[in-house]
């Protein structure tokens, strides 16, 4: 609703960083507040020029902002591009209409691929609220969503975002469902399967709740943030690349759901297929190889929902023209040594160069994605197996992983922390569990991935034997007192690794 | 988590109102924020004292908090209690372990007795996310919840509030489903039901998305944030009162749970009627009338799901020991004429007075719930319509309703509105529909309830037939802005009073 000027204020920017929801401050005395009635955390429209967006209200008691000026949040500020100063013009969202579709899928009516498209159309547009998500999410949780609903998920979400297209075929893509720190096998298998000759054009995450996204980790070793047409250049060059897909906009409703998601951390077997498939499909991927950890401190703790969900990946695929082949891995231990961005990129480094000290879990497990990638490609002929050994082993995987950083801007060294603390075992045994989850939280307190060298060194490997004074793991971190916290968490925490009877 | 102080930081008020959800907002550059890792969004507990409360974080670039400092939000200012400069511990929150029973919950498994104790004791102390929140609602919407889970969710949210107790039995109560603007039968009733010599001690809610709730309409015409014990000596001493109930803490989890049911607007019968039912048991009721209006723009809206729903408030208020009687009514338009709290409480005082140009829906709709109480309270002796009549032209009532106003503090005079403008019809015809949702945003966009005097008063009523120029209604307003405001709404809506062909 807008009457001619009256609702217009001046923007303010506050720097208050709120994630991804827009949020405007305005005086409890300003006159649009007053007349609109506009009341604490109701969502407004905010508009500046033709750009819009959905914010919620919080209302301001004192000098904060004038009441002339509406204050905006970095993520309010950044979806206007506002300027200091810059005319808003604020009204009443008109209620959104496609959650009528999530109160009809709640009260037991399947979604329709209509009502879907809507729905994540609007989600796109960043005009459902964040409790809104959430009971979208919720809707779509535990076996509510059938295949047919995923896939009109699946794609609703790529017909919302931006598509790639590759001029050769086919185009490879891998994909590890989260969860298991460490397990930093991209650039290995994005680094072989370039050297074999085939077309993996990767783009990664940056971490949003673990210690270090694979964008992260790859960050140590050359530039991700590229441009969509230096990430051509670099494919076309090297055959592969390892790039931050934020910026690609590949999938922005997903990007606006994970807001959610990760908190309330559901198993959504409908809602993780279409943000998986749409994304790859996004992205041009013909054959997609699923990296799939099951342990019980793993995002997938039993082989009965792995399988569940890797039909649902595979079916779902298929229909949006991707090849899918979901392996099932060992989820009950971190993979690597490092846990952390430059930690990880470390193990990466040791594992390409052949170095006798790299870590084998890493190296075996990036091999067997690798060798099932190139047997899809058809480069391994049945093969793979072998052809991934050789590549790597030659120095040729090494050689074209130098060869992808030089063209994403130039290779980097890997920060070293200045400060390192051994957490060692208080008793003789065996290492009975490693609590994947805690181990993330023992590395995100000591600093990663802000501070990109601080983490968690892993030691101790699952089974074996070990005595009292041996290192389990070192922490890395930044400054003394983040080490200090992290070392703090770990003695109150003795449960992250498990000590059991000696053999 | 804490280790010794190096977590605390000074509180600073910064009187910025989130409604309900505490937010703590921290500088990038804090000590705390970074050894913790804490990140915008993330739930961060915050503890003063004894006291702690579970906030969102927003992060702060730039000066509105030193890095020393942790800035509060006013609902999480209150929740602790906090002064300026206090010491605050601030640490990562413990997962909140009762939320695995949504998740349970959502993939199919119902609730237990004692999963949705827990879940409640923790809502209740503020340890769920407003998407947490949204969550939950949302997997107790459409017909997901048995009416076991309905009574063990009414029952849980009884237990985490103060219950009231009366000597006198039996102790009547009234509720009226929402969705109707004007439907202020309250005063009336009481009027009438204590003025019988029965105990009627109301607790009523203020206005969250409408144009008024009962406390804001009572209001006018006397105090209603009563202490307990002062409601306790109205009632003692008049029968009745109208108060606000929310100082009374009677449901607190439902006090939490509104920040989200109401812009979802899921229809969900059994969180409804846990809602209804738990506070009517927390404030001692033993007899109860449900005012139920079903109409297109009603919250209800058929008589099938309202059938459904009347039908679960009786067992579960039966099991609750409570007895409910649900009565169906017209819900297609307004009741009375005023929209606003001022101008509905001119119309209760029309028709307490026996005036005679008082609204008859009003006045009706009013008898028809006193009379009801009164047949199950026994004061009527089936005869309670004859009664509720007569007490209401004999003056008794409004003799009684002046005496419980005096009681309340003194009674008072509805303010009058500076600015009025009349809303013509501009066809001749017969009135066919009257839009409930809207003609509350009008009399919202004109200032009501923050200005107490704004509103909609009503002249049109279905069926009536009308000529151009005549009146549909008049907008009433504190400040010309507001009054312009409103009528924009109007101009640009013209459905809100739907003029059909002339008889």
């Amino acid at each position: 609703m807008s009457n001619g000027g009256s609702s217009r204020l001046q923007a303010r920017r506050l720097g208050i960083d709120t994630y991804r929801e827009p949020v405007v401050f305005l005086r409890d005395d300003c006159p649009v507040c007053r007349a609109e009635g506009f009341q604490a955390m109701s969502r407004v429209e905010v508009a500046s020029g033709n750009r819009r967006v959905i914010a919620t209200l919080n209302v301001v008691h004192g000098d904060l902002v004038r009441p002339t000026e509406a204050g905006l949040s970095e993520a309010a500020w950044n979806a206007l591009a506002a300027t200091e100063g810059c005319a808003l013009e604020l009204s009443h969202p008109e209620p959104v209409e496609s959650f009528s579709a999530v109160r009809s899928k709640i009260y037991g009516t399947p979604f329709t691929r209509e009502g879907l498209g809507e729905v994540v159309h609007d989600i796109s547009a960043g005009r459902y609220s964040s409790i809104e998500l959430a009971a979208f999410v919720t809707s779509c949780a535990g076996e509510d969503m059938s295949i047919d609903e995923t896939l009109a998920l699946t794609q609703a979400m790529v017909a919302a975002g931006t598509r790639l297209a590759w001029p050769q075929s086919p185009v490879l893509d891998k994909h590890c469902v989260g969860g298991l720190p460490g397990n930093r096998t991209t650039p290995i298998v994005v680094a072989i399967v370039a050297a074999a000759g085939m077309t993996i054009p990767k783009t990664s995450s940056r971490a949003i709740t673990s210690p270090a996204g694979t964008a992260d980790t790859m960050e140590m070793l050359a530039p991700v943030d590229l441009t969509l047409q230096h990430m051509r250049r670099v494919v076309e060059r090297e055959g592969g690349c390892v790039v931050w897909g934020g910026s690609m906009a590949l999938s922005p409703a997903d990007d606006m759901l994970i807001q959610v998601t990760r908190p309330l951390d559901f198993d959504s077997p409908g809602h993780l297929t279409a943000s998986i498939i749409s994304k790859k499909a996004a992205a041009g991927a013909t054959h997609l190889v699923v990296d799939l950890p099951v342990g019980a401190t793993a995002k997938v703790r039993s082989a009965a929902a792995a399988g569940s969900l890797g039909q649902r990946l595979t079916l779902v695929g298929r229909e949006m023209g991707i090849h899918v082949e979901v392996l099932q891995t060992d989820g009950s231990q971190p993979v690597g040594r490092g846990i952390g961005p430059a930690l990880e990129a470390l193990d990466v480094l040791a594992v390409l160069r052949g170095e006798p000290q790299a870590p084998q879990d890493l190296r075996e497990r990036a091999i067997l994605l690798a060798s099932r990638l190139l047997d899809l490609g058809g480069a391994g002929s049945g093969g793979g197996d072998a052809l991934a050994r050789q590549l790597l082993a030659s120095g040729a995987a090494w050689k074209r992983f130098q060869a992808i950083c030089e063209a994403q801007g130039g290779m980097r060294t890997p920060p070293v922390a200045p400060h390192r603390r051994e957490v060692a075992a208080t008793r003789e045994g065996r290492i009975e569990s490693i609590d994947n989850r805690r181990l993330s939280r023992v590395a995100k307190l000591a600093g990663a991935p802000l501070s990109p060298a601080a983490g968690v060194l892993l030691s101790a490997r699952l089974g074996e034997a070990i005595r009292p004074g041996e290192t389990l793991y070192t922490v890395h971190a930044q400054t003394a007192g983040e080490l200090e916290y992290a070392l703090a968490y770990a003695r109150s925490h003795p449960a992250v690794i498990r000590i059991g009877e000696p053999p």
